[in-house]
């Protein structure tokens, strides 16, 4: 985890005090389910309940695992010291390791998952915000780098909210893949515990019973989750892309916001980079790195093997911090992003009318000129706007053979920008659901 | 692709002769729409149905393709060569390439999708059944590759089931990501052609209209689809890895079947080599190098490049031929699978009652010994199992210190089989549904 | 492997017309060597040379395969038939499948990167001839897309030569590292064919014998081979990145060749899209998505398992025939690049002289004024040009504190672009070695 | 990076004060330079020298770059508090960040792969002892994990030591492949400073000057870098699995050393895990991560830009600590590794003889009989052993068919198996070089 990308919020879960915290629940809420049950005594149950409000010794707790080379074993060890030898001697009973740590994992999985969200929320009512503001905003439109036909900044705010929107109903499902817990004991048998502890730290907790575990809740789910994350890893990057390319001296469409106080480079001190974007770019590589790890993490050997466990100690908290931070970046990057309309216009009239060689080759097909012809003709105007400098209408209205199929007027109407954002309040419907 | 690794109903999605069936399908509902709307006469749509049984000229569109360097180009004048160059005239109008290829892709993708989804219920049912047949099959439960606890066959069969389950509802969820079309022109603003064609289009070939399309769309759809094979394809994995261990010669509970004729080794007559799930782990690794480049996909520049499409051309019929072939590889494995229970019995009783250690750890507690004296009885005893090749039994009753906490039936009882599989209907219920 | 982006000469190398040829050729030269140790008769050995120059009959294999389910011994059932089963009974003696199939794919992989090499040493050709063209056409850096300071053309050209360059060393250490044979036997002891057979036949082949193997060629090898074929593919990624950036619209400083009857939008006539380039970027990813099963490869259980092989009848062909043709093209593209030095000088003077506030800021410095205050100094005019379209030079000039450290002269020399290409030379003899 | 995966020796190269120490050493090497070339004061350039012995205050420096938000110029800053604004104001001069920047990471990334070749070779020593060792151990060879023939412990190892081996000499390659150092200013052009400088800096630092940098170093460099490291880690994870698998409890030929204290299982005590090696398979998976982030970080637009810098923030660090740990994690276990020679011999018989069929085949064919026929008889008597439980020498001597063309003392040699150990020492002297 690299601490520059990181918001305290996120960080906070995993840390070891949460990962002790949560370990303390579990095993209280099993001891009340076994009490319950009658497998062990109420007074040991309600007596682990003592260390409710202690703040777990990380150090004590390291300083024990030095030695049995287990963490849960030592963290035990710890609790024992706290509620009482002989009171914690039926805490985890009939349990295994794992059943503490992998529904941790899970909680801590979930948790991760609701801050994600949240951000997704805020990026989401800025690309809305943005989108309508910019609803009309003429633009060209560009396919390979090229401009193409005009469309509006609106629209394109819209399609990464659309896009963003289709992240959150993903990660909606991821959160919900790893939304389980298992307290199945050794190889998940339930030999020496009741599934109706499970149930019930289950219940506590949030959680799902993991139908069928084996000591381990199967990695499946992780690593559906972590490509989710991937997924959503990759929308950012392209969203990053765009406005790397808005910034860039040629286009200069928009700008990141740039603060007083800040300096964009030490050498060329008129220089506004697009470094947040740049980041985000990067950022998103690093979040998608932890897909592939997750998906060779879902073969273990047997009932379970512990080769997933280094994997996850990084990519749980690394990509999650990560993408915390890019997806909060990216919204700030968003609500701030300084436009500019006029220099749009400018960069859609740089060939002289040549967007519209669309709506002149429709026309003349229409007015009965063969495809190819309609086809040739267009070319052969467009070239001389490209290679000549000349003006798109003007060359049109000057061709003969055009002429002989389209008025001054018909050619003159096909220059109206109107006739490319007709359906902008359409798409926005779809998009954003009908409007008020 | 890999022809070795592949199957003809799948592999003909992604033929040309496929894909051009599919675009007159979606050109010729095009002109429906836009003669519906009356921008084309009636009689111009009507006759591009003209080409409905043609089969294409393959070789044809190829040859105009060398010209054109344009494949939809190519495919249009050859379709005007069937339908008649000007009864074709409005075919493609206001459209795009994208359009066509975009939504024929989704349409590809989606039938790949149900091909695998019959494939799961192949497997599934495969799964389902061993599990019944194998329900109390006693098996040794093995975590880090050692012995821990009784388990059953049935279980493992049970928890790939699952799995696979879980897979089989991603790959619907998969499906239903990539099951939209576009038709909304360049930059996709529909500015040259009515939404009501999409709409058409969309309705007539099973899709839902990309709410908003940028001519292309977006890729984060396909990403979600590549990863959640990617997913699959690591369950694959999973299952493949159990039936390697099984087989391996020093535990031997399954063997791949092996049919008469089959050479195992050019040089080692006598040998059985589990070669399909060796297979299967490479083929996941081959079916999961998809991800990443599909997750690369998304960050298009501006409103398209054409950067995914090499990409998709590699991918699309890879990722789903090959995982077409593994899952029905893997269902002929899971269906002939030979099954050794004798073996499974005699591999858990190679330790002597050792694995039976946590049921007396537990007695031990329960009886009154701490935690950790409990814990120092079991390994004293459990050390001599290991290292001396004592009976676990003989020599917990031999001990005093552990008699002083429990009577010689207490022990005994301790050595139940039954006590572990107690649980194997509940799970069984929790993976299947309530037992008739 | 997409045939679409594919060059004859090196698909030839994966077909299995190739494979068969290397195999008898393996065998043959395995019988001599035996021969020669007195093992089998030399005219055993003599007779199997009678297939070489036979046509092998893939069909006929792959029918012997169908049944036999193992392709050398179908190969050799085969080459029994041309040769004559009794001259045949010695061939493969004391061999595995492995020591034919590995010591094959190596000589694949070896041919394959001599195709590669030659490739690159085109590509170089290219690169070095377009900068020594471009050595001086003055062309505006960029860092961030943000105009930065003057740069050549041909510095662009010569940066990526020398990293092709680099590439093509790592290819030739990439290659050298593939580059060996195994005959050894089953679990590679040579207990059943005398090391001198190997040593021959690396040696006929132009391999060094593998020190120490186990059945299998070790899979480090080839991870390292098809790591290497990522790092080119990136590198081809980042040239083709420049070359779309140059053909965008608002930059438009090169433009890749446009043939007579190309096509470049089915809607759009005038538009001429880096499809070449955007298509380089698709196949940098695809040929990427080769390193991850490569790496996955190398661990293998035991003395070998078969996991490696469906991967590598996948990347094998894959990568290197998706690399040479992304090469060549790459080599094509670059050779006949359209440059338009005239558009590049626009560009640079697009924001009338700022970039050359550095060279005033370093002025500044060095006449006395505080770092921060130049800094200052400098921001302050340059805002000035970025926000109200003023000339750099002009404000310095009116600029009071400007001037009083530096002088009119002093401020018009900062102008002169002579200054950013004094080093050139010195650059280019680095990359390119010492001027003529 | 995860702390219980790193030792201090690796982590130090990654901390802020050694960061700055270099940032420092660069500029003041730097201003010695052009002390030299006259561009700058001597008395300037010698007093930056005053901060040698001063331990940069990192949360100074953090504080001003929260206000600048630019590290470099915070650095700056600080160095200007330490060594005195007037004396300071040359530092830097023609200078970007990147100079700084870049050549920093490459001073961190040779000093990392020092370390890691120094792990290497204790690495190295332990295979190579153990591989003396147990030259002469036998245990059967497996491929597919079935038994095979026989082989050696002492060539598992010796695999092992040439594989890493080959490993350290890649590394070599991939720490030559960044010792370069970059002061070419903005854009690369030296425009700004004198060539001179860059080769006084990397000659004080032990780097090569790039000879042609873009203001930062090519990244396929650090592509290079990490992808061997990937390399490294797959080998990591190959000996590893080999480790596991020999301690699963029903092979058991070897086992990581058990310390007193530590305690296998929270549930069974008897249970002692390879946890260290499926640790190593986990980190293998993590430090492979990092290869396809640092090949995505090739493609940087025009002369730079900063997307590499987040992702190397993460690899940079995590990819040497996490490969260092492992390295040495895994020479611990090699060197303590627990083998048992007795069930190796024990395993090998598990099947009565059946391991020496391809002698039997052999000298079958060689007496005369076809090699169908050969396969035959072999097979037949080998599915007696496999599947009833028979003795395979007795069942030979017992084979009409068999004794037809073979003595009872031509079949008793066939199951010496001094035969399979006979080229022991060639492969020795081919992988540790002759014996003494």
């Amino acid at each position: 985890m690299i601490p520059r990308y990181s918001r305290p919020e996120m960080t906070e879960i995993w840390e070891p005090a949460t990962k002790f915290r949560i370990w303390f629940e579990i095993e209280a809420h099993a001891c009340d389910a076994m009490a319950e049950l009658g497998v062990i005594p109420k007074e040991n149950a309600a007596a682990v309940w003592k260390a409710q409000d202690v703040s777990f010794d990380v150090d004590r707790i390291d300083a024990i695992e030095a030695v049995t080379k287990h963490d849960v074993i030592a963290f035990l060890t710890h609790l024992a010291e706290i509620v009482g030898a002989n009171e914690a001697r039926f805490v985890h009973q009939g349990m295994t390791s794992s059943d503490v740590l992998d529904t941790t994992l899970n909680i801590q999985l979930c948790r991760a998952a609701d801050i994600l969200l949240a951000d997704m929320d805020r990026l989401l009512a800025a690309l809305k915000a943005r989108a309508l503001e910019h609803k009309d905003t003429v633009r060209i439109g560009r396919s390979h780098g090229i401009h193409a036909e005009p469309t509006t900044m609106g629209l394109t705010f819209a399609r990464f909210y659309a896009e963003m929107d289709r992240n959150r109903n993903r990660l909606e499902k991821a959160r919900w893949e790893v939304a389980t817990g298992a307290i199945s004991g050794a190889v998940g048998t339930f030999a020496n515990i009741d599934p109706a502890v499970e149930e019930h730290v289950c219940a506590q907790l949030g959680l799902r019973p993991e139908p069928i575990s084996t000591q381990v809740i199967p990695r499946d789910r992780h690593a559906m989750f972590f490509a989710t994350l991937g997924v959503v890893a990759s929308s950012i990057e392209n969203i990053a892309t765009e406005i790397r390319h808005m910034q860039r001296t040629e286009v200069l469409e928009a700008e990141e916001f740039f603060s007083a106080g800040q300096k964009g480079s030490s050498a060329m001190p008129h220089k506004r980079n697009p470094v947040l974007t740049e980041n985000l770019t990067g950022l998103a590589r690093l979040v998608r790195s932890a897909v592939v790890p997750a998906l060779e993490n879902v073969a273990l050997w047997h009932e379970r093997d512990i080769s997933h466990s280094s994997v996850e100690r990084g990519i749980g908290p690394d990509a999650t911090i990560h993408l915390d931070f890019a997806l909060t970046r990216l919204a700030g990057v968003v609500e701030k992003l300084v436009i500019y309309p006029e220099t749009m216009l400018a960069n859609m009239n740089k060939f002289r009318g040549l967007v519209m060689s669309q709506r002149v080759l429709l026309a003349l097909t229409q007015a009965g000129v063969s495809r190819e012809d309609s086809y040739r003709l267009v070319q052969r105007n467009a070239m001389k706007v490209w290679e000549e400098g000349k003006d798109f209408r003007t060359e049109l209205l000057a061709d003969a053979e055009v002429r002989a199929a389209l008025s001054e007027d018909e050619i003159n109407e096909k220059f109206d920008l109107g006739y490319h954002t007709k359906h902008v309040d359409t798409i926005f419907a779809r998009v954003f659901g009908q409007p008020a």
